[in-house]
C-alpha cells in the first residue's frame, strides 16, 4: 500500500456532515464552524511500547486513539465534529490499516465526527489524532473555575482500566483476547475501548465550574483543577465508585491506589456549586451517565483523601507521567 | 523535564491573538473562527531517519515541522492562525526542546500563528503538527478546478532542496553546518528552512483555478492536480526556474530530475485561466513572490514535459513516496 493508496482507502470509507466542505484528499480540509460556536481543539499521541503493546488489535488501537482525544473534548463540554489522523507505521499493511480504520470510524460515527485529514509516514508505530469540536460561545468548561465550597464529582467507576493492566501484569488477564469471566472482560474493555463521556460533558455546560478528564489518575488530574483554580480538595474515598477489591492484586490498599492514581479511566472529574446538585443529577440522567459526589473543594491548595481507616498517604507521583 | 514541565515551558513562551480564547494548558484549546471565514485544516508528521536526520539542529526541525504544514495552508489560499504540536522524544531534554521551540515559534510569529495545544510523549523522535487557517467563505483553492487551456504556473525555483540533499549524499555538503560557499549555503537553507508561500497563496484567491504545494516533486504533485481535475498537463522545461547545473551531480539530466522529481521545494504549483495573467503577475509582485508560467493544462490525462532536447522520459515513480 503506497501513501496514495492509503488516501484512497481513507476516502472510500468516509462520510461527511454538512459542516465539512472538503475532506481528505486535497492539501488541507475545509470546514464550516457553526454560527455562534467556538472551536475546541486537542491533540494526543499513542506510541507503541509506551501507550499500547505491539500485540494490540488494530481495531482497538484505532478506537482508543480517537477516544482519548474525544475525552478531552468531553471535559470541555464540546460537541466533537472533526478529526485528523497522522499515523506512522513500519510497513504499510492494507489489511491492518482497514482494521485500524474500522475501530476508529466506529467511534467517530457514534459521535458524528468526520475524519478530514490524514498523513501516513514510515516510522515506529505511532498514532496522533487532532480532534476539533465546538461549543456555544463562552460555554467551554475550563479547569480554572472551581470555587471553595463546590462539590467534587466524578462520572463512572475509577480504577478499572488500571485494574485490567494490573491483572495482565500478574498473568491473570490476557489483554489481547476476550476473557472467559464476564467481570474480567468488563475490565479489559475499559482499558482497550474507553468510552468518552461526550453526552455528560455537553450536559454539564453552564453547570460545572471546572472539569477535567481522568486520564492520568484521579489525584493527578484533580490536582490540575486545584492548581488552575487555586483551591484545595477533599476526597471522601467511601463515596468514590471504584474497581472491586480482588485478592489477585493484593488487599484494600492496592485497590485504593488503582482508583486514586491508576490511569486510563477517561471519566470526567468536575466541580459545581452545591446549588447545582439537582440540575446535575437531571443532566446525568439525561445523558445516561452515572455520577457521584465524592468530596468538596476547599480553600488553600492541599489535596487530601479520607479513607475509612484514616488519611490516604499521597504518593510523591500522583499518576502517570512521561519522563518522571 | 516532566511532561508537565514541558507544558510550563510552552506556556511561558506563547503569545496569543485575539481569536485565541484559551491556549495550552487545559484539556483542549478554545478559539474563535472569524465571521465569514471557513477553517482550513492540515496535519503532517516528520520522523527521524525518514524525513530528517538525527543530527538535525532542533531549531531547524521546529521550523520545518511547522513550515511543511503552513505550505499546505498556502496551497489552499488560507491565512494560518493556529497549530498544535505532538512530539515524541526518547529523552526529555529541556535545552533541546527550548531550541526546537525557538525554531518553530520564529516561523509561527512571522505568520501570526498561535501554538494552542501540545502533547509530549516518550517514543522515537517524531513531530506531528496540525495547522489550522481560515479563508473567506468559498475561496479556498482546491486541486480539482484546473481546466484545459489554463496556464500552468510555479513559484520560486525547483530542485534546490533536492540538490542540497544530493550534494550531501556525495560528500559535497554538510547539511548540519553553515557552508563556506554562499550558493551552497543557499541550497542548504532551502532544505532545512523552507519558506511557505503564504502571501502568494492568499494573493491567488479568486485567481488560481487549482493549486498544490510542491513537496513530493513537481511532476508527482502536478499529477495530483491532473487527476483531481481530470485533465492533462504539458510542462515546457525551458520555462521552469530550476537549480543550477553542477558537475558535482552529473550532467544536465541529473539537474532536470532534481527540478522535476526532487521533493521538499514547498513552492506552489497552480493553474489559472489565460485571462488572469496580468492579475497574477500583480499578485505575485504584491506578495514579493517570483512566479513563472511553465506550461499549459490540456484535455486528456497525460502528463508530458518538453526538454530542449526532446521529450522527458517520465520515471515510473514521479516523486517521493512512502512505502513504494
Amino acid at each position: 500500500m503506497s501513501e496514495f493508496e492509503f488516501i484512497k482507502h481513507l476516502k472510500a470509507r468516509l462520510t461527511h456532515s454538512a459542516h465539512t466542505i472538503l475532506g481528505v484528499g486535497d492539501d488541507a480540509a475545509v470546514v464550516d464552524c457553526p454560527a455562534g460556536e467556538q472551536l475546541v481543539v486537542t491533540t494526543d499521541t499513542l506510541n507503541v511500547g509506551v501507550h499500547f503493546l505491539q500485540e494490540t488489535a488494530p481495531e482497538d488501537l484505532g478506537w482508543k486513539a480517537l477516544a482519548v482525544n474525544l475525552s478531552d473534548l468531553a471535559a470541555m463540554g464540546a460537541q466533537p465534529r472533526w478529526c485528523t489522523l497522522a499515523i506512522s507505521v513500519d510497513h504499510a499493511n492494507a489489511h491492518w490499516f482497514e482494521r485500524f480504520l474500522e475501530g476508529l470510524l466506529a467511534l467517530a460515527h457514534q459521535h458524528g465526527v468526520d475524519l478530514i485529514g490524514g498523513d501516513m509516514t514510515q516510522g515506529r508505530l505511532s498514532v496522533t489524532i487532532t480532534a476539533i469540536g465546538t461549543v456555544p460561545d463562552g460555554q467551554a468548561i475550563r479547569r480554572d473555575g472551581a470555587q471553595s465550597g463546590d462539590d467534587l464529582w466524578v462520572t463512572g467507576c475509577l480504577g478499572e482500566a488500571a485494574g485490567a493492566l494490573a491483572y495482565s501484569r500478574v498473568g491473570q488477564l490476557n489483554l489481547h483476547a476476550r476473557a472467559a469471566d464476564p467481570s474480567d472482560e468488563k475490565l479489559r474493555q475499559r482499558l482497550i475501548r474507553p468510552i468518552p463521556r461526550i453526552a455528560a460533558g455537553i450536559g454539564l455546560r453552564n453547570l460545572a465550574s471546572a472539569a477535567i478528564d481522568v486520564s492520568d489518575g484521579l489525584l493527578a488530574d484533580l490536582r490540575h483543577i486545584c492548581q488552575a483554580s487555586q483551591v484545595g480538595a477533599h476526597v471522601v474515598f467511601a463515596a468514590l465508585p471504584h474497581v472491586a477489591e480482588d485478592p489477585r492484586l493484593g488487599g484494600w490498599q492496592a485497590m485504593a491506589d488503582l482508583a486514586l492514581t491508576g490511569g486510563d479511566d477517561y471519566e470526567l472529574c468536575f466541580t459545581a456549586p452545591v446549588t447545582a446538585r439537582a440540575a446535575i443529577d437531571a443532566a446525568m440522567v439525561t445523558s445516561a451517565t452515572p455520577a457521584a459526589r465524592i468530596g468538596t473543594i476547599e480553600s488553600g491548595s492541599a489535596l487530601r483523601v479520607t479513607l475509612q481507616t484514616g488519611e490516604y498517604a499521597l504518593p510523591s507521583v500522583l499518576g502517570y507521567e512521561h519522563f518522571r
